[in-house]
């Protein structure tokens, strides 16, 4: 359920600057949809870590008094003093990257706390690139014990697409060009990186060049492999040959996985919806 | 490429303490297979903040002469005063929630930082939960402006499958205990909550109980609907529509994405293994 709520929350619809609270020694903020306050420290300034201290008390108490649910602070890496300040006034991690941490705190004593939680996964996708002649693309990585082979693919980076993160990490790894064609199947595994959770999406890709050259610092070998030979490589890890078996079942069955872009209706972003078509070809 | 080495990087196998570093005034910390330490501030902790900042700057020292790469300190909210210190020696945030934040420094100067971002998608899910009459189960939500219908769903919580969060949250939502049948589509959209990604998966459940008790606080409304009707309601946005006749196509193609459990072949971690199988029915 919160899906939806929060993603109008901080989707940047937020009402009009708390006007209302423009007292002297209290933060303005911004006010969103929940009554919750959002405070950045660069729009915001205070002169030392006491003046900050005395208007953050300030600020708890009016807030409390006109019911205000969420606090937010976004404290950038030049205002990093207000980090324990905002800690000892009972402010928890929520989420940080770079020069930024945001720090909240849940006001009324008496509820649990309604703030969401942050991103917990991680998503990544892999290419199968079979040629002309029916041979998959495969790489060895560096840093292995054994010489797995495995599937070309990496991270999605911020705000990409699945298909253009592993149209992009092909180039990288191989410099082989290719296009999509459909998404074949997903692993969602838990205890990952960092404690998350990732999500590795298989996408059958179509290539358009024939010539590997492989990337060194990270790609150990890289080869067309006959689609047998993958199936049955004792370095080949059984998820990977899943995988394969789930594009020849896709092809079998006459199905792909299509995507279209679009605009998300509430928020106005781009989206990409992906779904069951008959597979063309 | 980065998705499969900080896989092994941050999944626990870490080699053993980097105890030729062990010298009086130089953090210990946990060595991993890529030249980074990891120290957390539990495990060492300092008596006050100028003998932090002497050992971390001690440390620095030692590290860097000893080609360490990454450095990573994980902070307890009882050490957040460690926080300023290493924003003024260069560590930026990497992660943090709730008691803890995680930051980092790349200490080799010639050289672009490895170190992978942190999760950046959201995943969510909703049901399309139909009963024996061919309706679909349906819910509007509190705090919208126009009425909307939608498919009932949530976000998925750390380390929960997908098919585990739909049915959950369509139980605490409609008090409709379901079984999951089959994947039917899903959205990739961006710039949604905190700024992140997301990943929505559309779910087909078989619903075990008919009768409705909706939730109060999030839920304004809940029916069983006609599919015709929603298909064609003014308050449906077209990503719903478009989610139905997905679950449409995927009946008419007699396909299912289903999912397996099974075992991370590397991090020997849960997983789940969804794809294209033939629908039984």
């Amino acid at each position: 359920m919160l899906s939806f709520l929060f993603f109008i929350y901080f989707s940047g619809l937020y009402s009009s600057i708390a006007a209302n609270m423009e007292v002297s020694n209290v933060f303005v903020g911004n006010e969103d949809h929940y009554k919750g306050i959002h405070v950045d420290s660069v729009k915001e300034p205070c002169e030392n870590q006491s003046s900050f201290s005395l208007k953050l008390q300030d600020s708890l108490k009016k807030w409390s008094e006109k019911n205000v649910k969420a606090i937010w602070f976004k404290v950038d890496l030049k205002n990093v003093d207000w980090v324990p300040i905002l800690a000892k006034n009972g402010f928890r991690f929520h989420h940080a990257e770079g020069e930024i941490v945001h720090m909240c705190k849940w006001l009324p004593d008496n509820e649990e706390s309604c703030i969401p939680l942050y991103a917990h996964t991680t998503v990544g996708a892999g290419g199968v690139v079979i040629n002309s002649k029916g041979q998959l693309l495969v790489v060895q990585q560096r840093f292995q014990n054994t010489p797995y082979w495995k599937l070309p693919g990496g991270y999605v980076e911020p705000g990409e697409n699945i298909a253009t993160a592993v149209i992009r990490e092909v180039l990288e790894e191989t410099n082989i060009t290719t296009m999509f064609k459909s998404i074949i199947a997903f692993r969602h595994s838990h205890q990952a990186a960092f404690g998350c959770s990732d999500l590795y999406f298989i996408v059958e890709l179509e290539p358009i060049s024939d010539h590997i050259i492989k990337e060194d610092k990270e790609i150990e070998a890289c080869e067309w492999m006959e689609i047998d030979k993958f199936l049955t490589h004792p370095n080949v890890h059984e998820n990977n040959r899943l995988f394969i078996r789930q594009y020849l079942t896709s092809k079998e069955l006459r199905v792909s996985i299509l995507g279209q872009e679009a605009i998300h209706p509430i928020s106005k972003k781009p989206q990409m919806l992906y779904g069951i078509s008959n597979r063309k070809e």
